[in-house]
């Protein structure tokens, strides 16, 4: 009994320390996901407040949208008001869902003032290479 | 003796169950992290042949360095020669390991004649929210 105790738990300790590195089993195929870029440039003066309003807006949709799976948020080295997304939904009804939910109708409506010029790109996947997925 | 074996296995599961998910229980630091964007204009006769190469770069990358994240490739929709890369990598040292690697120095040698333009752009991280991690 014992020994066979301790050959369980360690199959499941084991079990445990491969999952610890993030990686899944079986990857999701690539070709259903939906990557969309953006490039904006922000009122200096209101930079301060779209960030806070971004980073509430990208905190929400990770955690509470099934579907959106990563949304990246860089400025360009010396140019603090000129910000790039990298933005990525598991499909295109998850990527139609985030464009309706409300925490995103909240962040278009407070930041509609503070954004000077928005360019958005849809995307066609290559490879999605990630130590995570 | 079985009461106690139960309960540490149920312990053992949960916890892998948990890490199921792809998230660990403690995030890294965001900060370390370092986010680079190419956007590349590629000979379309030789497309096929950058793409095939860029592939390689990226799988071998993903699998071999500790410290690059992500690499994701993707093309302007409508327009298959104009690439756009985001790179994620661990930290500044990683970064450099990288350009000095040699799959990725091979990369660059291949598709010297390929890249009719490239813009590389340094960024600061913002917020990196992800699923997974």
């Amino acid at each position: 009994m014992r020994a066979r105790h301790f050959l369980l738990l360690g199959a499941s300790v084991l079990a445990g320390s491969l999952l610890w590195t993030g990686r899944p089993v079986s990857a999701e195929p690539m070709e259903g996901r939906v990557v969309r870029l953006a490039e904006l440039e922000i009122d200096p003066a209101q930079l301060e407040g779209y960030k806070a309003a971004l980073k509430e807006e990208i905190e929400t949709s990770i955690r509470v949208e099934p579907g959106v799976l990563s949304l990246y948020a860089v400025s360009v080295k010396g140019h603090p008001d000129q910000i790039r997304l990298f933005e990525m939904y598991a499909s295109v009804a998850a990527y139609q869902a985030h464009l309706e939910a409300p925490h995103f109708r909240k962040y278009k409506t407070e930041t509609a003032g503070m954004v000077k010029s928005l360019t958005l790109l849809e995307t066609e996947p290559i490879l999605l290479g990630s130590k995570f997925r």
